[in-house]
């Protein structure tokens, strides 16, 4: 992040009143713990902030602080100062909550993928940040802003989420000293990870149901969850969100798909991998998207036919390269 | 560490050719990742150096740089000039190899236990220290020896396995300053986590079967794996030994237990703990120790009756306790 962006967003925080905060569909921990270090900061300056996405806080981030404060809606019917989208490198990543051009008087895209779309009036675009939440710190750092315990705590969990817990090729030295600085300022590894990377009696029973449907084919690994097996596990649908990981890990598997049932005709898929194969593609052929080893999308199908298209649309697009 | 111990360390091993480095029954990615610095660094000092265990190395391991030289001897015949001891609290957790004052002229003591029993020449305890890891390496900083890639890559992975990737609470700003600092030197996160949590096909579907086992009665949680399971899944040994991680971070689970069937009349029982449960006094009242959260113990019954000891045991010893 360049001076001259820190001084600009600077300049425009203090000049808004009323500012909105938004991340992107199917929000995750970096997009979310962004949005509450700023949430948490803006309160204390006395501006009007709101946190809005399009959907629901996934249930494992209410423990962050200011979590009450996040909001979904389809629509929003107000107008703001200023709004700051995280983590999305397409404007239509948001969901299209609101009309930025005129609802909004001024926007700011802040964002790590390579090849977003410079859709912002200002655009702070640093593919090399491990997390978006590596750029707030930062950005926090340039204004001299003090980092408390809330604010630690919501950057430390948008980096284990990006990072894999600081396994994945993006952790870098600067990774672990910024996470340093914000165990000094309160965050608590322990108690994030339990909370992050709860698992229940109901969880693992799910778990282990899921991997009786785990198939692994040449190398690509996948299985699903269905309502049935929500129901008669008692489990919750958020208590999947580290199932697909436990696939990615898997050594014969480069890619790894999860299909959740989300009604008769709506199909959700997580993708990872690892080992150059790349899944945005993937995602992005059935309207979703995300990064190269992580992306997702939904499918207006029914489990098994869903299922169906996705493996051979994968089988399809890597045919010369799957072992 | 004290300059004074670094100053007494550096002068016997610069005094002695032949030198013995040994680390606990059953050794862990501490004490191998520990031992395996130093091996890397005292072989090109041109020492005489060998790192020898009661127990073989686990696979896991064999990753690391100078892992073929780790040997395992129920009995060592040979003299040495020094012997470097790693995360023993008591001279017994070594398993006896050797006869530390008839064939040793002088032993070193390096471990971070509390009530680390001070049996050495020279006793270095760091109760502090997440890792023996973070010991070693301040030794080597103290030392001013170059930490290049293989030594970054064996303590790397001995700070992760002490940490539980830096998810528990001895996770201090420290610990990520250090690794910050291995990084640099080289050590790959990404490589070092697909080695050591490496999972397979096969053990997927032992780690599958052994929550078809696992039991759940108040805050204890516990399961098993017998031979025909590894058998009947051609699954390795060593493809659980982060199994027992998944029972304890399970929401209602304090007490995490996992029974290994060995032979006929020998089970293995690992231990993990949470919220302030001690598994250490267990795992002692059969003959085994370790941590407060992380300890172990060989039983002489077959598995089953091994179980019924054991879970009897815990729930005798916390009968105030135990919600």
């Amino acid at each position: 992040m360049t001076e001259n962006e820190i001084a600009k967003i600077r300049e425009k925080i203090f000049q808004s009143k009323k500012i909105l905060i938004t991340t992107h569909i199917n929000p995750d921990g970096d997009g979310i713990g962004s949005g509450l270090a700023l949430v948490n900061k803006l309160i204390k300056l006395k501006k009007k902030v709101s946190f809005i996405n399009r959907d629901p806080l996934p249930k494992i981030y209410k423990f962050l602080p200011g979590s009450k404060r996040v909001k979904n809606l389809s629509k929003i019917n107000e107008n703001f100062d200023l709004a700051i989208i995280l983590e999305c490198p397409e404007i239509e990543r948001t969901g299209n909550i609101i009309d930025f051009k005129k609802q909004v008087k001024y926007s700011i895209n802040i964002d790590h993928h390579i090849g977003n779309m410079m859709y912002a009036d200002l655009n702070v675009i640093d593919s090399k940040a491990a997390a978006v939440g590596i750029q707030i710190y930062k950005m926090m750092k340039g204004f001299n802003w003090y980092i408390d315990k809330d604010i630690a705590t919501c950057i430390y969990t948008s980096i284990i989420i990006d990072t894999g817990s600081f396994r994945y090729s993006n952790t870098t030295p600067e990774v672990h000293l910024i996470t340093a600085e914000l165990i000094k300022a309160g965050a608590n590894p322990e108690f994030i990870a339990s909370e992050v990377y709860a698992t229940t009696k109901n969880s693992t029973e799910l778990f282990r149901r899921m991997l009786s449907e785990l198939k692994i084919i040449k190398n690509i690994g996948w299985s699903f969850i269905t309502k049935d097996m929500l129901k008669k596990t008692r489990a919750d649908e958020s208590d999947t969100d580290n199932f697909i990981n436990s696939i990615r890990s898997i050594k014969e598997v480069d890619i790894a798909v999860l299909f959740k049932e989300y009604g008769k005709n709506i199909t959700k898929a997580s993708f990872r991998s690892k080992n150059g194969f790349d899944v945005n593609v993937i995602a992005k052929k059935f309207g979703g998207g995300g990064h190269k080893h992580a992306a997702g999308c939904v499918i207006s199908q029914p489990l098994k036919k869903a299922e169906k298209s996705v493996i051979s649309e994968i089988f399809q697009y890597y045919k010369d390269k799957i072992k």
